[in-house]
């Protein structure tokens, strides 16, 4: 982290919007709990019984679903990689006030629910129609305006059959603060396309101006210039950190010897081809073995690599390629949202002698 | 928050260890994954399969328990509302540096296991028995020397019939960053002593003297006195934030007209006796509604209070008293460690003109 100390109101947000701890990088899917969360406003209390999902707009007919609508559709599960735009946030300087992201807006889980294409299909969409707009329940005030989260996708990408209305999450039905009772998950996009709490889909023939649109969530070097939206994530690996921690600072420690290098790398453009790791900060790189592909396209890929730890300091880092050459950066890329900062893990170790005699606890 | 903001190892730890966002004291049950946690090293990957409890020191005959053993024994379920000591430690001033939790450090469970006390006489404590010691797997460095987390209770608080060796939370197997795959529970006390990833107790003859015992967890007004050890949760209220939030601030907006303020509050000492809420910023108070105490001694009670909300600023409060007189202090009583902070919860919010016309988007 950068700058000056984070404000309370930085704190406040990171009090409430939880990451994932990087040992958390062990599991294929991430338990419930360790996935990362982020909400604008609050998390709504929906209540199942009377929440329907409205289908409107420029459409041939309005619909109105239950979730047992829903449920009762042909159901699809996917191992979707989501991390947040403003992963890595609080590593910029000056650092962009909001939601103070070091690294752990990340997890992966199976989401079960059923295609919206055939859904848009039945409402049919108008031969005019542009995009689709997803209202979530969930309301507040930003950038001065009250609001519901609301994010539009082109209508093609919400026509892909990997877009998902979805009711479960690791095999559970899914959790209040994930989007209960219907949330849309978006495989490839940063999290801020995948409404949660969605309680209404409106096709338009216009294109979409809401703050989430068109201020928010767009790559700005510049205050005032409008930017471009983001979309795809962009490639990251992340490596967990070895040993076992100092309480407060986080400094890793670890005995000499052997020592099993793993994490895991995604990107939401392609697959992951290639993870390298160095051991001195970045400038030498060596090849980590890579697992089989997940059956996912979506899924993170585990990466291992074998070292030798000596005695001293050492500064670990790791950098994912993926498969249209897409490569992670050693120095972040200021801008304003403080957004997609996918540099290089930089983690500091010390790697201690050998005890003689043994220094720890019982 | 006083003081400086906050450091780069204070945010690490907030990303890590995350609290539950208030609108979760709408549940009387914590949802997986809203309730607080915090782990002090890192989350152990534990393997159920290989796993064993060790029972050992000052006992007849040491055990060995697979997780199936403690399974096939009795079961009880309890749910516990669990706060850590800390909770608060970011409004005092000057702010203790370690996790720096606002309010939010607590959630309650439905907890799922098998008592202590019956495996402790079926290892038979030696007469000469003074406490039992609980490690957990978790290992990491802290006041410079190298540990698994260790905590003991005096024998009398071990065999208390509601310490339980906890495999299940809320229904399901326990969750990794819970404990899995065992944990105990001792309601009533700040989370500290319910220790995570419990791989081996010990019955001692003699006080356990390590660091969690006898230097973290005291209340210390000197940086050198010995302190005194904490145990039982004080009473604490805490509201749900009436309205809605602005993204960045958490600013509570509502309109006018009748509210239903609502939270719930608890103490590790005895039941809610009563809650008062104050509109004024606590200079004066009137009675909250409670609601039926709940079944389980330790759970948190939930009380409301009607309030017509008149265009303005206004400064909520609430503050619980438990049965044996103990209430929240309207200032928070400044200690080295920063613990047990449950001063009043003050909560600014804006109620603002009815508009006219409407000026929400869609």
């Amino acid at each position: 982290m950068n700058g000056p100390g984070i404000s309370v109101e930085e704190l406040q947000l990171a009090a409430r919007n939880h990451g994932m701890p990087l040992e958390g990088l062990r599991y294929d899917i991430t338990p419930a709990g360790l996935h990362y969360l982020l909400t604008h406003y609050d998390i709504p209390a929906g209540d199942p019984a009377t929440w329907r999902l409205e289908i409107g707009g420029a459409v041939e007919r309005s619909l109105e679903l239950s979730i047992e609508d829903l449920r009762a559709r042909p159901s699809a599960t996917l191992a979707v990689t989501l991390e947040c735009a403003g992963n890595g946030r609080a590593r910029l300087d000056p650092r962009p006030i909001s939601q103070p992201w070091l690294l752990e807006a990340v997890g992966t889980a199976e989401w079960t629910g059923t295609t919206l294409g055939p859904v848009l299909r039945e409402a049919g969409a108008s031969p005019d129609a542009l995009e689709v707009r997803f209202d979530g329940l969930d309301r507040g005030v930003e950038h001065e305006t009250e609001q519901a989260f609301q994010r539009s996708l082109s209508l093609g990408e919400a026509m892909r059959n990997d877009v998902l209305l979805v009711y479960a999450m690791n095999g559970s039905p899914l959790l209040p603060q994930h989007g209960a009772p219907l949330r849309l998950v978006v495989p490839g996009w940063y999290g801020f396309a995948s409404v949660k709490w969605l309680r209404h889909i409106e096709v338009l023939t216009q294109p979409f101006e809401g703050y989430q649109q068109s201020h928010a969530y767009r790559m700005r070097y510049e205050e005032d210039e409008p930017g471009t939206p983001l979309s795809r994530i962009r490639p990251r690996s992340l490596m967990i950190p070895p040993g076992m921690p100092e309480f407060l600072t986080r400094t890793r420690i670890l005995d000499p010897g052997p020592c099993l290098l793993e994490g895991r790398a995604w990107s939401g453009v392609a697959p992951i081809a290639r993870v390298e790791v160095s051991l001195d900060g970045g400038t030498r790189w060596q090849d980590a073995g890579l697992d089989p592909l997940p059956t996912s396209a979506y899924a993170w890929r585990r990466w291992t690599f074998s070292w030798d730890a000596k005695p001293g300091e050492h500064e670990l880092c790791c950098r994912a390629t993926d498969a249209v050459g897409e490569t992670q950066p050693l120095e972040p890329e200021w801008n304003v949202g403080g957004y997609a900062n996918n540099a290089v893990q930089r983690l500091p170790v010390t790697v201690r002698a050998r005890p003689d005699p043994p220094t720890m606890t019982s």
